[in-house]
C-alpha cells in the first residue's frame, strides 16, 4: 500500500523527518482565535490515522462549542470510513482548504478511505503534525491538531466534540477564499469583506 | 411597551391579522433542503417570544445535525437574554439576513433584549409565524421555524437541538449574500458559486 511507503519516508510517521516545510511556510496560530476560522462555516478536511492508514473526510457540519480552549462539535456520520478511524485514534486534524483546490476538496467527499488513499488518487501532501499522529494537509491554509474531547452525543448525532491543541496557519494567505457548501453539488467561496464595530469576539 | 401596542395590533400575535406580506413575498421551502440554507455558516438571528415580550439574538455558532427532520444545533450562552426565553418557551425561529441588513444583524448582537426591544430599535418587523409564536422577521431571506427538540447538551454546551418544523424563503432572493463572522468585528459576505459533481447530498 502507499501507506507503507509513506511509512517507511517517514513523511509523516516522524517529526524528525519532517522538512522544515510547515514550520517555514506556517506559523503558529493562537487557540484563542481559532473559533474565526470555523465560525465562518468553511468546508474542512478532516485527516485520521490508525496505524499505517491515513484517511481524509471532507465536512461541513461543525460548530464552534467553546473559545478557549476552543472546542468543536462535528458531525461525522459513521457510514464514513472515518467514524472507526476516529473512534480508535482519538486524534484528528481539521485541514481547512480554498477553492484553489475546491476539486480536491469535493473529490474527497465522493471517494472512501476504505477503498482509496485519498492522499494519492488527489495529490495531497501529508505533513507530520506536532501533537498528534493524524497528518496536517500541506495545501490548506490552516490545520488545527485536535484530540476528542466528548463522545457522548456520538451514539445520538454522530457527533464528536474535538479539543484543539495546536493551530497552524500559512501567513501569505491574507483573505483566504474557503470553500462553502450549499448542498446538491453547488458551493459558494467567501466574497468581500467587511468590518462592524461589533462587541461580539 | 412596545411589545404591547404590537401585541395589540396583532401584528404577530395572531394569525388572521397577518396581512398576507409572508405568503405573497416568501414562499415554503421543503425541509428536506433546509440544510443548504444552514450548513454554508451563515450569521443568523435567533427569534423568541414569551409572553408579550419578543426578543432577536445574533448566532453563528450552530450546526447541522440531521437532514430530515432537520435538527441544528445552536449554542446559545445562558449570558444572553434569549436563553431564559428559549428554556421557557421552547420554540424559536431562525431568521437568516443578508449583508443588505448587516448593521442591524451587528446591532442586534451588540445589545440585550434585556433592555431594549429590538424589532423597535432595529426597525425590523415581525410577521406571525405558521406553527409557533415566535415572529418571522420580514426582512430576512429565510426563515425557519423550530421546536426545542433536545436540551441535553445545554449544561454543559449551551447547545440546544432544534427540529425545523416549517421553512420560507423568499424566491425573489437568488444568490443570497449571507453574512459570515471572521472574529473582532470583521465578516465576510458569500461570494462567488460554482458547482462540482458532488455525491454529497
Amino acid at each position: 500500500m502507499a501507506h507503507d511507503s509513506r511509512q517507511k519516508d517517514g513523511v509523516y510517521k516522524s517529526q524528525s523527518n519532517l522538512k522544515g516545510d510547515i514550520k517555514m511556510a506556517k506559523k503558529s496560530f493562537p487557540l484563542s482565535r481559532v473559533y474565526g476560522l470555523i465560525e465562518p462555516g468553511p468546508v474542512v478536511l478532516v485527516t485520521t490515522a490508525r496505524g499505517d492508514r491515513l484517511n481524509i473526510m471532507t465536512m461541513s457540519w461543525h460548530t464552534m462549542l467553546e473559545f478557549t480552549p476552543p472546542l468543536i462539535g462535528c458531525v461525522i456520520s459513521n457510514r464514513n470510513y472515518s467514524f472507526g478511524m476516529l473512534k480508535a485514534a482519538r486524534e484528528c486534524v481539521i485541514n481547512i482548504p480554498t477553492a484553489e483546490i475546491a476539486e480536491k476538496v469535493v473529490g474527497c467527499g465522493n471517494t472512501s478511505g476504505a477503498n482509496v488513499d485519498k492522499f494519492e488518487k488527489f495529490s495531497l501532501t501529508p505533513r507530520p503534525a506536532g501533537k498528534v499522529k493524524a497528518p496536517l494537509i500541506e495545501e490548506c491554509y490552516a490545520n488545527l491538531e485536535c484530540r476528542v474531547a466528548d463522545t457522548k452525543m456520538v451514539n445520538k448525532y454522530c457527533m464528536f466534540v474535538f479539543e484543539v491543541i495546536k493551530a497552524w496557519i500559512d501567513p501569505a494567505v491574507k483573505n483566504p477564499r474557503t470553500i462553502h457548501h450549499l448542498g446538491f453539488g453547488s458551493f459558494m467561496v467567501a466574497g468581500d469583506r467587511f468590518r462592524l464595530k461589533s462587541k461580539m469576539m
